[in-house]
């Protein structure tokens, strides 16, 4: 019987990230988490803060993927449209969470401080659960398959390394990483060889250079160990042959 | 009459970024350029090298965008199969480029050391023109409106470089960037109706966390210099009554 395999899709909402003004550092942190965790990260996608981008983003992920992961756009500030938007997605109502309404409330101690603005923080997609956020306190949320992190990676990282542990996941794929020193060309074809007689191995081969001279990353993935360990040996032996 | 605005996508293909193994350094790259030339980044999408992927990414992009760059995929080895995916969603063959081939042939110096697989970075989609790369010498193509460039950043970035002054392009959005001591929460209310009052300006509002106390950066950007420099005045009055 073969094993389910969890898929996984982010979407990063943030004119800032098109405009170049912003960094992303959320796109690496969320890919290393899920493949260390047994959950296959599919596809990203970096869209503007336009609520019909998000709409079919959702609409288009939500099915295809067994998780969905969105950061970004949901602060107090009027650019902040990802709930609202969300909610469209699904079809239902971006409606008052008390649960978060109760944290903004402690953590602003009266409700006065809670202006109209900061009142959004509170709204979610109706049916949603919190994602609890210890570093700003305002949190996230899960609506269905949806989890509805922050943007700013400190606060996006809590909420994740919090939900990440109640996720259901499959086996992990092991990894072997090789420094050939030479050119990928130099081995290419008789890499080619080795990757078809291993099925069950995925072997990608990454260039790099330094110092003027052309070397290659090969890496060998596998849920199979016994196929890697022998995977890797035929790799060995081939590079061997040319340094 | 109004200004045509160009929009550009960007499709990061390999399965390495999805993995975490590596951080991509192509999106802000990418992204600031085209920002600093006048032309939108309206999304980024990072796929698998999976041949189905590509094809339905290229032909999604090539329809909405004015130019689409992909990056990734496009080396000596069994796993780069960008240019073979994307001929395939252009509808025709991926035929040796005699212009590439030169390049090679110059390069290696000797017929036989292009084996089969270096020879398959002379290939691209029939009608291809080619984008010249200084770093490693295999060049990118032009297919269309579809830029196919490598993955490897500094040589993507000598690729990119090379064609963005070849590129049609619209008015450059002005920008002038705001640091508001005060958390985003306190000026939301505000902020809004400033945004509000200025439809020509796209204010943008990115919180950050500095010393545990809460900060937010205020982006305001438009095509309009004096309208620009309206918003910014009440963006500082605004700022100044709390701090």
């Amino acid at each position: 019987m073969k094993e389910r395999i969890y898929l996984a899709g982010l979407i990063i909402i943030g004119n800032e990230i098109l405009s170049g003004r912003t960094e992303d550092k959320n796109i690496a942190y969320i890919a290393n988490s899920l493949s260390k965790s047994g959950i296959r990260l599919n596809e990203v996608r970096v869209i503007a803060d336009i609520e019909e981008e998000i709409i079919l983003a959702i609409n288009n992920f939500r099915d295809r993927f067994d998780y969905v992961f969105t950061t970004g756009g949901i602060g107090p500030t009027h650019d902040d449209i990802t709930t609202q938007s969300i909610a469209k997605a699904f079809g239902v109502e971006n409606v008052l969470n008390q649960d978060a309404y109760k944290i903004l409330l402690d953590y602003y101690g009266d409700r006065k401080k809670i202006n109209e603005s900061r009142m959004r923080m509170a709204y979610a997609p109706e049916g949603s659960e919190l994602i609890y956020n210890n570093i700003s306190k305002a949190p996230g949320f899960k609506k269905e398959n949806v989890f509805i992190l922050a943007g700013v990676p400190k606060i996006m990282r809590s909420m994740f390394d919090a939900i990440l542990p109640t996720l259901k996941k499959g086996r992990i794929l092991n990894s072997i990483e090789i420094n050939a020193k030479v050119p990928e060309g130099v081995i290419a074809p008789e890499l080619t060889k080795i990757q078809e007689k291993y099925h069950e191995i995925e072997i990608g081969s990454y260039p790099y250079y330094e110092n003027d001279s052309a070397g290659t990353i090969l890496v060998l993935r596998s849920i199979n160990k016994e196929a890697l360990k022998n995977g890797e040996i035929e790799v060995l032996n081939l590079i061997k042959r040319f340094t």
